[in-house]
């Protein structure tokens, strides 16, 4: 049940059932000359539409650029500011803890967006007491990693072994080819590719990563491994989703 | 060209030929009982992809919530405050400006967004002129409105007269039957609506138009009417950004 | 009845009658070689003082820095950015909302401040609300501007037509020097002037426009004219006030 | 020579001579039962004006509300939060030190202000010189408060004693009777008054003063002593703004 | 007790008998060729610890870091900008006050900190007022700066007179060896010495006052004199905070 | 060697050989019953110290108050919102890599803290690179958690087991005893100890964890344990401050 393709009616009779939602977010940012600049937000729209599917949940609009200031020395990267981007979650949490929502599941893309989340859940919380809204202790967030969950991560490894790398990784490649199989890209990779996972400023990034790849070799993606992993990645955060309702 | 399904090498090369980018904006608010809460994010994101298709210009990610705080007393409405909206418009033009973008074409659908839009753009060019980037002088933003294109007007007034109203429209829900015919809605409308033109606070707007729509009867909405829509709004709104880049 | 020259007891007196108030608002900005850098906040001053004596209504101090950046190439232009325009709106109609104002007529002299006004007004009525201060659902702000009434821009018309322009008009200089007599500048302008409505940024304008003025040719302003435009504005914004208190 | 009432051309000429400027900042507050809500601003601006002409120095628009938060409780004031007050000021000296100016000389009409204003110049020093703008090491901010010169203070000593108190004294609402004749008010005062000189928030200003007068015995003022006020600030402030321009 | 040695049930019970509490504040500031970086800090965090012992107060923790903005110019400095200073305030204050402190006691070591402190104390009443917690209106926020005590300042004079200077005076750095015998700095000191009060930005500071002093001589600065200092801060702050208690 | 009991000289004369520093950050909260409120800041300042002393580094004044939004429900709690957290962070690193600085470890106290730190470190480096200051693209920030030291959760395991717990943790208490032995509490813990690891908004945190504890029993803590600990992390971390230097 996409929010966007429901009416406030409708909302208002899910309100009466559930008083969770799933939010996607993902990134706007370069994932070496192969990936695509939207795959983060591809990646967690995907996915949360198929939770919202499985288990009947109201999904939210994709959040679709996150924080990515380290890959902005690339052309097409687009990133808010943490400051920005705990600005928009406390909005948007906002908005719909009023009306009612408490549970919110943020199906994430982007590791890069995980502290910034953090911050703006712990901000948000904050704002809510402070503005004593009906039930606004009840208000609980959430940040569930696709790529981070465990049979994703050990069929990747399985697949990929240390080529899975920490970016532009045929895993999340393998899903935006399943997704949007008319957008597989078929550039030349060079053979040496930026090693390590230290993450600093645009520039040191550039330099230590020159394709924006990190240690990964998305040649390695096939849309069939991104339909195993959609499907991995579904089947897991919707028990994951059940669980945080269940939670209290 | 969408942005999110191209690479950072596709978006170095295509900035050697143009420095032109098509934003789509929306909002994530209430349209009535029968308009879609994605009503504004679908056009624009819709009509946007048109245009880039129809000229091949680079189209940017959606931003799919915008400011909708007077829609907020209706569940499901999402709304970014305006000095929210400024720090996003911002981040995300200072990205893609340090980038080479120099034009911003923001193809909207939603008439709350057009002051906060443009106060974000001037907010913005000050900004860049701060930050003394390359180029800053030369960068240019846009707001085109697809509602307020003359052909579209034009054919909303033919085919629906005074009902065309001013929010959860049948012009803008006929382009949302056009592009989503699954999501139709069926809704039974009531026979008043709330007239008039004054928008003030959340509460005011709620009492004003109880059921969210502004004069409008979105029943007499149609896939085909939205088809016809869609055509017009990419036609003028190709032509608008055409001047709008050759004008300099 | 000026605020700055009543006292306390007045206004709450006063509040015991009426919870309206007009704000004029200006700006601090060149209108070319021959139009004084105050024309803004000062017809919007002395239109706002009239209508005031004539209805009977109070009027607050007037803001006579807005929104102005894209003049600031010219030297003696002071501009507030949208994002400090919005807080400065917001931090006064607060203090006159929980004073007990509730209907707020900004009499706005400067087209560059309307869409940071309306923005400001959004953020307003939603931390009216957050701050759940009494009556914070009646708090309703308008803008009005003078140089777009139906009979001033009537009068403009024929007097000048086609050199009524868009910045350092004729018809706001003539307003200047009926009001400030004293201050008519009688300065040579060039033969050319720059043509064209596009807004952007400060050095982009300043290109186009080089002394400043968009089209108009104020020299044909004058003090007698001034006096028919701020009679005209008197009139007409005082029934405006009236049908907005009156429309509840 | 009043900003307000020059071109910008003039305004380029004087910076040839001065790269100095006057600018008024008052408040919009309670003054007691019978002082004028304007007093800070009315006082402010009138002797900046005088100011001015005396020296020949250009005087900028009155910031006519400033940090009046302890005073809120009575209906009619109007205050910036300290935190808006300081983006205000930043704003302002930024442009105008873009154009050139690099002495701001505040000429002050409330204690109240004195501290924010302070902050602001920190604030302002440290973002010229991050924005790099031409010789923003030069930039110095003054508060110049009339109320506290000398000879200001000497003669209120001699003509109230004690009745001069610290806030609505017979001082200011003299000189504010001296520019606006036609608005001294009558008013009946309460012979008890708040003492003290303690101020927190708003409620317990209210509580320690209930007619918000400090002290004071603004039956004492008479507009002849206002002119005296005013000619003493005037000549002491213009020795002061030399001394300012020549220390360097 | 330290707040930071206590738990928070000690807390709990401490709140049963007082609701009052010292915070000490500081800078982290260049002082001078043989003056400790941390010196305001220091000396602020002694004092405040001797007074909390002597009259059985909470004293929370030291905030080390302050408004130095014109101290960056020297290696070393660390300040927060005055908008930072102030949200920092209110979140400290706005902590405790929930949790049922009502009196703030600041005993501050820089004179640079005061003016951010006193609008950070407005902004910070109005916020209370604002999230309407219990017993806001009582909140009371005091300066208390050592160096300005009487006694303080008289022992200064008869010690030092006018050697004492305004920046990194040997008073200050007596404090400092008192309570870091330890870290006493042996270094040469220039014969001449920057003289006059008046500071600006960062740049014209170290230009005025090349190694960092303000017309003092620190190098007259003794340990002993240091506990002299500070036994007579200690008793009149002590006597302080039970006066500001008290005065309810 | 402290930067506060260090000299602006002796800074400089560092900064020659290193433009490393350690700025130890902890938190004001809340750790149980038996738990010093200072707990966070006691370990990270005191090994912070021991790290500075062994490999001759500068150590930064302690950030004694981080981001414990969630512990605000019990009395003592100071909490900085991340945003205000963020501006912290953002102008002290500011302040120092101007000076020269451009390696910064975070030796932290508070698991709280981490995301929040991450954020700011982002938001640093874009700032950073939009001042253009010399050198930014070298600035790194790291945050190294002392309670994550392999050595240390290993002993942790060893001494504790299961009831290490995550929050008052017997490691922590045993640190904070081993440096104030002084103030080791003697306080009752309850039988029952909340459970778990979720952790949302203040009101939820204290009804899952009623008296503080996360699962943790810190009455097996000991000073001789603290030693053991504080021996580990200081051994650890100066191993990892040096290769943080050296990785370039």
């Amino acid at each position: 049940m996409l929010l966007h393709l429901s009416t406030w009616t409708e909302v208002e009779a899910y309100l009466e059932k559930s008083t969770g939602i799933i939010m996607p977010i993902g990134s706007t940012e370069q994932h070496g000359p192969t990936g695509l600049i939207g795959t983060d937000a591809i990646c967690a729209e995907a996915i949360a539409k198929g939770v919202g599917e499985e288990i009947n949940a109201m999904v939210g609009p994709t959040i679709n650029v996150g924080m990515a200031l380290h890959h902005t020395g690339f052309p097409g990267t687009i990133s808010l500011r943490p400051s920005t981007m705990i600005l928009l979650i406390k909005d948007y949490v906002t908005c719909l803890a009023k009306a009612g929502f408490t549970k919110f599941f943020f199906i994430n893309g982007h590791g890069g967006n995980i502290a910034t989340m953090k911050a703006a859940f712990a901000e948000t919380y904050a704002h809510l007491a402070d503005l004593n809204i009906r039930n606004h202790e009840q208000v609980k967030c959430q940040v569930a990693n696709w790529f981070m969950c465990g049979s994703v991560y050990k069929l990747a490894k399985e697949l990929y072994g240390e080529q899975e790398g920490s970016h532009g990784t045929p895993s999340e490649v393998a899903v935006t080819q399943f997704v949007y199989p008319e957008a597989i890209k078929q550039g030349q990779l060079a053979e040496e590719v930026g090693k390590g996972h230290s993450i600093y400023g645009a520039i040191d990034f550039r330099k230590r990563y020159p394709d924006g790849r990190m240690g990964s070799n998305p040649a390695l993606a096939t849309p069939e491994h991104g339909k195993q992993f959609y499907d991995l990645a579904v089947k897991e955060l919707s028990n994951g989703y059940l669980e945080f309702l269940n939670a209290g």
